[in-house]
């Protein structure tokens, strides 16, 4: 399995849907039927941005969600971790203190420090970490737009009007007015 | 799961002490036992150390395996190919050509290149990856070497040497004259 899933995908994709969307909420459930995903995971996915206070919930038959901060200041690797939780590279076993001549007991010299192999591993790491860090959400946004034509961005927001003005119409004017948070629990 | 796994770290560690040893074949399992380690598990290791060229078996009772390349010339990231397979960072599943817009067929500027998103994760993981081509076996081995005690690799050899000796003992003459490849099928 890679080691960065699927979730990240999704998660990135649709956070640079609300990096683009300014001060209008997305619902989850549109960002899904948008993109052709499953609600329900991605759910789960928003869930975990939001406690990671990348995005913020917005409430309300128009609710959503909104970025939580300025999209120049999420960094891919920010994203990630929020996705993926914090998963390491290389998981030493420790393996070097296991050595048949040490008996029972490892003498102190041979577990001292990171292990060589683990510090190379870490060092490995570092450097893909250190590159989703080095790229934020504002540039990736930038970087996705150039590829579109000038109008598509305008389809979306009339599509994703569309929907919001059909939920808004659906709605009693009872439930407009109650809290109706667009977040699955 | 770490992306790379405790294979990683077993076949690295064999791999130092077969830097180590020069030309003195090791046996797997003096291997496996002298690190604590599971001998049917590390077989499958330098299985696939081998089909990668990077140790070679020699036959007999005082038979096992060797470097296939000088130590300098075998970098982590080949050992790491050769014993996890090419694993990607980030399996891109090109949701960007699902947008509910498109409808059956995504428009080829949607489509065209490599994902913006996909083209952070490639160079993420190629800074990773060229961390790991930048470290030899042999500085790894240097590295290993100057924390021990100067008379622990001679301990270790003299550790290995008896199992050897007890091995060609208990070997009839017919066997130790015939082919007897230290390498479990």
């Amino acid at each position: 399995m890679a080691h960065l899933t699927v979730s990240v995908e999704y998660g990135v994709h649709c956070l640079l849907w609300l990096a683009g969307s300014g001060d209008t909420p997305l619902s989850s459930r549109d960002l899904a039927d948008l993109q052709g995903i499953s609600h329900s995971f991605l759910a789960k996915i928003f869930s975990r941005l939001e406690k990671a206070g990348i995005v913020r919930a917005s409430e309300g038959v128009r609710g959503g969600y909104l970025l939580a901060r300025a999209p120049e200041d999420i960094s891919v690797l920010a994203v990630v971790d929020a996705i993926e939780g914090r998963k390491p590279l290389f998981d030493c076993q420790e393996i070097r203190g296991r050595c048949a001549l040490f008996g029972s007991e490892p003498p102190r010299w041979a577990t001292n420090g990171v292990c060589s192999i683990h510090a190379v591993m870490l060092r490995a790491e570092k450097a893909m970490r250190d590159t989703l860090a080095g790229q934020s959400l504002a540039a990736l946004t930038q970087a996705v737009a150039r590829k579109a034509p000038s109008d598509f961005s305008t389809e979306v927001e009339t599509w994703l009007g569309d929907r919001v003005r059909s939920r808004t119409r659906r709605s009693s004017p009872a439930a407009a007015s109650s809290p109706n948070r667009e977040v699955p629990s």
